[in-house]
């Protein structure tokens, strides 16, 4: 099919290609009972869910456009090149928590993977109906811990290095999304930015008016733009990552680049902080949200922890090993628990740093978050997002006085609700 | 003669060339009075001066591995494709201090380009002479303020940005050399370092096991690892520049990389404070080199003032332009002026490290400078070297500490000699 060229697929017109495929046949067994349903909910992609009475699995076509806003806003469909590539990367360093790839087709921007059944659901979802994850920290701080230490120049030579750098740097329109939906748009007038009006008009302003916060955000947006620290996922936010009780999984790296780690990790736990300060308004008389609050909160703490842990293993682990950035010749007991610090205490900062830009962005920006837009009465809402944005603002400001990620804890407690 | 592919030339075979290749025949005019001689007194290349009596050129060939070592050391000659391309692109934005690029085989690894002829020499004999170049500062302050602003993010797109940082990460054995050679060799035991022995046995030893010195360079070789924010030299000591009284021209940019800008800066001031260290070992009767101390230092200073001022101006005339970084309507007026003293300040700090750290590197590691190795007397050599890496050991551990680059040259004053 590959060599035939581009064609919007549909429900119908995909049994054809799936039929025609014969690795995504293989997956699917007996076609007899093919059903096909197109769930996308997502911004950007076309994503169908096709099953058999023996054997399932998840097609998703990337259009040379943004879904949710049309061919007015034309987006390389080779982005579904970079998404698969990069499921297929870290997925090799992280099978537990990436769907497998079983099938890519470049020319159509096409591909086959891993269907996650239910009860899977988008953690954003899970977080706005208060559902406890018990491994959550574990697991995202396994997928973060594992893929990004072993994309970064801590395992890999820099021939590899640079060899890999130089392929992303071809998923430059994402890139280029996300340089202004997070780190321009917010702070200028723009056409795309939205925030709950009449309530946030004056809180939308005195971001625009900031001039402490632009400056560290033009520090952020420099990393972004030019620190390629390892291949990070580019969008991990809460509804890019499918959970149940026992199971978290990382979907659409879509905007997957080598960048700053702290990227992805900020985006995770700022994303979470999210949810964190909408619960008030998810609250009711069944409900009250208070314990759950402290479960999200645990969760922030936990999943830096554990992933300070674990990455610092890899590290420990992989010091004799072809990464170049620390010698082992050179890093020699001391001095090489002393780096190890040093780096964590950045990558601490530059985490919290994207983490705040992060929310930021949702509030004020052009992309809001399911967790406040789905609290009906906008005053409501209001509320908590000014809570939210109040509270991003400090961090990014003030991120280089956190110690740990416990005091991030103690100040977001210690915000009045 | 490009499709033929890659033969090594030497003095004879490449008047055949010269004759097959119309750009360069043009540029000698008539033929009969041919003379060629190679001069590369470099460590890595070929380099031919070719004249004829109606025009001249030079021809630099690299092979497939470093000159002064041999075949055991495989180099890709790749690199001149990277030599040449910097070279054009820098010259077309300071061709007042770039020689031209006449031709450029990429075949044979081959550039033919502007005859710098004499009175220009390579600057680092013209410091050992003890000449004074008024106009070093200001040329040098415009080379790389004009290159270095214009291929980054100030002055580009993110999409050019991006497509170029992909190009130059082709030339990564270069920067592996740089690597090794700059940021890991001096830090460990490794059988190319050298030093003035036995007199800095112990400095060399004082080196490998000074853990302050490892981290701050641990922090400087992942910036040029990993930080693309702008297109830099890569090898911009003081021996890749050729000058007369009112001339200065940047040749040898095999190394270019989308690298640290301070990479640059540092590499020149860092080599004309070696300079400086090194006067004492030419002092004698005639010439104590004492104004000449002061004059080296005067430019170290002038050079970055005029860096600092011609940079800033480039961006407060491209405020309006294409740069991406820090968009006019985000950063206006007064935050705009403190975004350029951030940038600033961290740049001069940046430089502040590099240059540290190649100043160290030409003292305990592999290759080393003229400056001092041409003090026959190896215990005088040992002293102005001692008070170079102590300088060097002090700048690079405590560069975020100076304000301004008058503090370091009065820091350099008060070294007692
Ligand atoms: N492998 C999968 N298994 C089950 N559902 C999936 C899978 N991949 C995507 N989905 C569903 O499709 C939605 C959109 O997918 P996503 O990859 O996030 O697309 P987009 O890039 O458009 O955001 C997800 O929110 C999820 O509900
Ligand atoms: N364009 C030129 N005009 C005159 N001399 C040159 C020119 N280019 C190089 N040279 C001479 O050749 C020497 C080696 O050139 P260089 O480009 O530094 O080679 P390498 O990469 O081997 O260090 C220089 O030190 C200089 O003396
Ligand atoms: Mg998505
Ligand atoms: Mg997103
Ligand atoms: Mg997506
Ligand atoms: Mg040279
Ligand atoms: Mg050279």
């Amino acid at each position: 099919m590959a060599a035939e060229g581009f064609r919007a697929l549909n429900e119908n017109t995909l049994v054809e290609y799936i039929k025609a495929t014969p690795s995504l046949c293989s997956q699917l067994g007996n076609l007899e009972n093919l059903q096909i349903k197109e769930v996308g909910d997502g911004n950007l992609n076309f994503v169908y869910i096709v099953t058999t009475s023996s054997g399932s699995l998840v097609i998703k076509q990337a259009l040379p456009y943004i879904r949710c806003i049309g061919e007015s806003w034309p987006m390389s469909k080779e982005r579904a090149y970079f998404e698969a590539i990069t499921l297929q990367k870290h997925g090799s360093w992280c099978p537990n928590h990436v769907p497998e790839v079983y099938h890519f087709d470049r020319v159509m921007s096409l591909i086959g993977m891993r269907y996650l059944a239910p009860p899977h659901i988008i953690l954003r979802k899970g977080l706005i109906a208060g559902i406890e994850y018990p491994l959550l920290a574990e697991h995202m701080a396994e997928y973060m811990s594992r893929t990004l230490f072993h994309t970064s120049l801590l395992y890999n030579t820099t021939t590899v290095h640079r060899q890999e750098v130089a392929k992303y740097c071809g998923n430059l329109e994402l890139c280029r999304l996300t340089e202004q939906v997070v780190f321009s748009d917010p702070y200028k007038e723009s056409e795309y930015n939205r925030y709950t009006s009449p309530y946030l008009d004056n809180d939308a302003l005195a971001v625009r008016e900031d001039d402490e916060l632009k400056l560290e955000v033009a520090e952020l947006k420099a990393k972004f733009c030019e620190q390629a620290q390892a291949l990070i996922h580019g969008d991990l936010h809460t509804g890019s990552v499918m959970a149940t009780h026992d199971s978290t999984q990382i979907i659409d790296p879509e905007f997957a680049v080598y960048g700053p780690m702290g990227f992805d990790i900020g985006a995770f736990l700022g994303n979470l902080i999210l949810a964190y300060f909408s619960q008030d308004g998810h609250a009711d008389a069944a409900n009250d949200r208070k314990a759950y609050k402290q479960w999200i909160l645990k969760t922030v703490e936990d999943t830096w922890k554990l992933f300070e842990k674990k990455f610092t293993s890899l590290w420990v682990e992989n010091k004799y090993g072809f990464g170049e950035a620390y010698l082992s010749a050179i890093y020699t007991d001391t001095v090489f628990s002393r780096a190890q610090e040093k780096f964590m205490k950045a990558l601490f900062h530059d985490s919290l740093g994207f983490g705040a830009a992060k929310m930021i962005r949702r509030i004020v920006g052009v992309a809001h978050v399911e967790d406040f837009e789905s609290i009906q009465d906008a005053s409501v809402r209001a509320v908590c997002e000014r809570q939210a944005l109040d509270f991003a603002k400090k961090l990014l400001k003030e991120r280089r006085g956190f110690q740990s990620i416990s005091e991030v804890v103690l100040a977001i407690k210690k915000v009045p609700s």
